[in-house]
């Protein structure tokens, strides 16, 4: 798949997230994609991201969950209202529901949709899909890049991602 | 501290876990103690572990909130019914709200207890603190570990942690 990913428009100097920053090298490096009417990221976890053994980790789980819905939020917000560029979000809050446990050692499919997008607010339904079958469903809210968390390259940074 | 933690008394097979387990080297290697009312992990995020430059990462705030909350249960649950042994358990649902940014670079103070203990089933709610500030409020549905993710030692496991 060759398709530029929404990721891949972030600004460089908001492109250092552990989970989906592509200048955060040791990151996760999720990639969000539209598929027909969904956003869809695909991730094979690594043999280390284990919960139980034989199973995915939650935490890896949810941060799946959310770098996807902030990278529909941006989708959404590009397609609604294209004059304000690209536009950035961050989590204000994270629902994650562990359907049934996850296993390890597949391709995982995370699909997500824009339920609502009003101002600076974006609410975001997420499933992660295991060979087809629907393990995890999550619920994210994100708000617009406040200011106070926006550093341009320009200003001093004490820890680099 | 020299305390054990929680986690050091979890029976190896249940040990992988990337956010806390001990035999995960690659992992966070999450620890939960006990002072005084509370139970409390202490975390110190890597350069990398970041969101936008400057601040901690919500997919790494949700894994500390996820396995302490579950080092939580099995305090609780010890001191409850103490004739059960160790007992593990799993996250069912997560919710975080990421009360204002996270800096990074400060040793993060991950304070949770135990809301409600109910045969399979715990609720925990979970802060955390940087610098005496709280940025994180999170609350999880945790339930006994259910057969159906137990691979006892002796068991062959296609990945193992």
């Amino acid at each position: 798949m060759n398709r530029r990913a929404v990721q891949d428009d972030y600004p460089d100097d908001m492109s250092h997230c552990y989970g989906c920053g592509r200048l955060n090298p040791g990151g996760l490096q999720i990639k969000s994609r539209r598929e027909e009417d969904e956003m869809v990221a695909r991730f094979r976890p690594e043999p280390g991201h284990t919960s139980m053994p034989g199973f995915v980790y939650g935490g890896l789980l949810a941060s799946l969950v959310d770098c996807h819905a902030m990278a529909v939020a941006t989708d959404a917000a590009s397609r609604a209202r294209p004059e304000e560029g690209i536009e950035r979000f961050v989590t204000a809050s994270l629902e994650v529901h562990y359907l049934r446990p996850t296993p390890i050692g597949v391709e995982l499919e995370i699909r997500g949709k824009i339920e609502e997008l009003k101002g600076r607010k974006a609410v975001v339904s997420v499933r992660i899909l295991a060979g087809g079958v629907e393990c995890v469903r999550g619920r994210v809210v994100g708000v617009r890049l406040p200011e106070t968390m926006y550093r341009p390259a320009n200003r001093p940074v004490s820890n680099p991602g």
